[in-house]
């Protein structure tokens, strides 16, 4: 059979946008013989769709959406996502569903069994899980028609007790098709493709997989939709952060290297190219053009200013040099090499009036108190005032510019340089962020190799570095990594074989600083476990220590 | 039978703290002769426990506290909530427990079956639900005992499929016992009675019900713990917002008015009494004695300030008017009338100086642009560099003064008065803010009247009135009202009878503003839908118009 892959980039809301997307698949899978095409998880709505959900509104317009595109399923059929009401007397609203449109009508919903509610997913918020387990009749064969997580549940031991695939396989289907929303970090792709294969091989049947992609806010869908024969062999490979589109025969699924993506990328190389697309979507999905960011010469602003040039042209990303009276000329000739290299527009505007008035306005209350943590946050958030007043005249949005271990941390000023409407690399830990800035450098110097071997130095008093109040960053990113990624308790990672005055001292400040991430902008998560929606912790609270 | 209420305001991870007061309040009803004691839901992490519950460390920290408990069930039993391990080979790691414990030891431990997954609840994010029935067999009696929503499932479209005392009513149970962690909104006492009215009357036996007490970061837990006889009647009523203690005779259960809460409070009581636990708490819990404000001589602030008094004490309360060129003199007349009416420290800091010196370094770029939001943005930021300034140089807790009809059209500056680590009046809207200025002053006029009746202004630019951009707040009210808690989209709020434009003008503003509102602070909650974690909204959609 001929059946369509459609990789496309939808927008939450947006059902002219997707179904316009959508009919012109149709339409190109027609015109190149298709039999049947197939589109993502709630492809109608965008994925997530959050609490849209509970407006009755919205979810009727998802079915609109889907009696708009139902007329264009002849000579093809389509499945395509969407939700769609319960109306079970019991349970939740409503199911995520799949419609199987044929003949220019909805001819049966399968609905999703295995909800994912953990980490950025919500999805037992919203959804009933299905119950009953049916294949699709479709031209000579069965269609096991499963959604997302469904497949999922091969583990060890298993999240859900229930299996669908288990369910479905006594109705001897002949063919797997499985509708995904599965969110980029490092190793999902290895993952998903390894769960994919475990399925093609327990239930030894082709398998067609079809992902999102593009960016919503700060979760990245990578793509890279497949397909298995019922070795698990892969045959072929949807490009990955870009749309996409493929016809295959699954009467015929040969190896063949074509149909693969050649060029295997490795962790910097897809954080970089996941992070570009984020922002590109943020700021073209909201109908922005100009990015605005403070370039203090470091390698975090340097790093998202580069990313920032890539998403949105060098001449759209302006770059704000803010020297205090303790930063170094060195920082501001970095920095202005750098915007130079790119050909970046920028200005410097030094703080030290602000600065100074401020002081000035403060001293019949500070008196003769010493210079410590209020005098250095002023600066940041002098700073901050400064970059927001140019977004707010000029229409920019501010990108903030924090990395991960300074987010965990606490290292950073709270409305000063944490203000921002993105967060491009606060799911980048400090390490990985010199590791990002080399890759960057690959063919040749774009950022200034200064910036990238100076000591790390927040430049808010005289000769500060960072090493003078946190551990060496490697230190740091591995306790980090362990209880933010790992979720690794204080008595676990002293038992890895860390110092336990170390381990209580970080946690303590990752702890603390809570209330700060709490007002933080989303952040484009690259990591199985960033900060923001898929970490949830309490702010008060007597923390492990 | 003799049963032990103990209503309790527990500190979430704060095994030691929670188990003494566990320990103390078993003591306590030991020496009254109590054979039965009943904490309530999750009481030994405290709730809601949130992602420490993705920690080993966590979770087994809560068995350690229970096995500290356990010996002290001589001569007593005790129902405990705490959060247990499913050693099932399949399905979530936890579940939601309360072991009834006796003789020394745990005897039986019940798990809760419906979990919560809405709003500001997310139980099966960790949670397996229960799906084993059994009767604790007690002292000739059989208890059928379960947790919070367990009892909820009573509507006419049930949330969920299955009903716990559904199942065990075959096994012909006594009593019930309900533990709960059921936060506080303004209708939630009365809905609750309802809820367990229908569950007396259902199942014609006693019900005894203990709920949480005290503030969690942003949830408030009201009290409130009651038996009902099996005719529904209400026997015993505990303490709303402060922790309570009972012995109750389930052999002997007679309506007197002197057990039940004489004075039923109104919603401007209810709310007040709410958010002065909240701050008293979220100080307390956190460690900190003392707040800061800004002090505008508008309402907003000054039923801030009343509340922060009442919670912290007036001396604790440190009240910052921060007057620019476009301040009149009134409000700063005001303001300073209100400060010494409570007898709060108060400081006058002028913007000017810093406002002017920063307008002289943006020139270069602002040229001959207009005055706009950016100059009106400017001031509010500076007077938050300069609050957080003190805030960071004294130890202050800044709290933030915006109120929900703000919060929901982005009437506030990111990042200047939007500032805070804790949002006072965020869940409450305007026209209520009003009200309860007024309840405040039922006594005496402790916020001056003129705050109260002149119109409002953010007085950011000459003669500004907060109606220059927005609807009038009665009307305004009544839309956001619709749209946020009850879900109603713009089609249906037209079809109420309101103006289309206006409509689709003041949900625009709800909805461009949603990154504001990513990036505030923790906003106690009152209603039934309050802005940050019950409110999932993606920031780049398109939204319904």
């Amino acid at each position: 059979m001929k059946i369509a892959l459609a990789q496309l980039n939808y927008h939450i809301g947006n059902f002219d946008s997707n179904v316009n997307k959508i009919l012109h698949s149709i339409q190109q899978a027609k015109s190149q013989g298709a039999e049947l095409i197939v589109f993502s998880e709630l492809a109608i709505s965008g994925y997530p769709p959050r609490d849209f959900l509970e407006f009755t509104d919205f979810v009727d317009e998802c079915g609109v959406a889907l009696e708009k595109i139902a007329p264009h399923s002849t000579g093809i059929a389509a499945i395509v996502g969407l939700p769609t009401y319960n109306y079970a007397p019991k349970g939740k609203p409503l199911f995520n569903s799949a419609a199987f449109i044929s003949d220019g009508k909805v001819v049966q919903f399968i609905h999703k069994t295995l909800l994912p509610n953990y980490d950025i997913f919500d999805e037992y918020r919203y959804f009933e899980p299905n119950r009953h387990f049916e294949v699709i009749p479709f031209r000579g064969k069965r269609i096991a028609l499963t959604i997302c997580e469904d497949l999922w549940n091969v583990q060890d031991n298993p999240l859900y007790i229930t299996n669908p695939m288990e369910e479905l396989k006594s109705q001897l289907p002949d063919l797997m098709i499985n509708i995904a929303a599965s969110p980029f970090h490092v190793s999902q792709a290895d993952e998903r493709k390894l769960v994919l294969r475990k399925n093609a091989l327990e239930y030894r049947m082709p398998l067609l997989y079809v992902n999102h992609v593009g960016a919503q806010t700060e979760l990245l869908f990578d793509g890279g939709s497949l397909v298995m024969d019922g070795e698990g062999n892969l045959i072929h490979e949807l490009k990955y952060f870009e749309e996409d589109f493929r016809i295959v025969d699954t009467d015929d699924l040969q190896v063949h290297s074509s149909n693969l993506q050649s060029d295997k990328k490795d962790e910097m190389a897809l954080i970089h190219d996941a992070l570009v697309m984020g922002i590109k979507n943020y700021f073209g999905k909201l109908g922005f053009k100009k990015a605005i960011l403070g370039l203090s010469g470091g390698i975090d602003s340097a790093v998202t200013a580069v990313l920032a040039a890539e998403a949105l042209g060098a001449e759209n990303v302006y770059n704000v040099l803010l020297p205090s009276r303790y930063s170094t000329d060195h920082s501001v000739n970095d920095a202005v090499k750098l915007a130079l290299n790119l050909g970046m527009p920028y200005d410097t505007i030094a703080i030290e009036k602000g600065f100074f008035a401020l002081e000035e306005t403060l001293l019949p209350y500070f008196r003769d108190l010493p210079f410590n943590l209020a005098e250095e946050n002023m600066q940041a958030r002098i700073r901050g005032v400064i970059l927001m007043a140019l977004s707010n005249k000029f229409g920019y949005i501010l990108l903030n510019t924090s990395n991960k271990s300074e987010a965990a941390v606490g290292y950073g000023t709270l409305y000063g340089d944490m203000n921002g409407g993105l967060s491009v690399i606060g799911d980048v830990y400090k390490t990985k962020v010199f590791q990002l800035a080399r890759y960057i450098n690959r063919n040749k110097e774009v950022i200034p190799e200064n910036i990238i071997s100076k000591p790390p130095s927040a430049e808010l008093r005289p000769d500060q570095k960072d090493s003078d109040s946190l551990p060496e960053y490697h230190i740091l990113d591995e306790i980090l990594y362990l209880y933010i990624e790992e979720r690794k308790g204080p008595k676990e990672i002293v038992a890895l074989g860390f110092d336990k005055d170390l381990v209580g001292r970080i946690l303590r400040l990752v702890n603390i600083n809570e209330y700060k991430r709490y007002q933080t902008p989303p952040i484009l998560r690259v990591t199985g476990k960033a900060f923001g929606m898929g970490r949830r912790m309490p702010i008060v609270a007597r923390y492990l220590s």
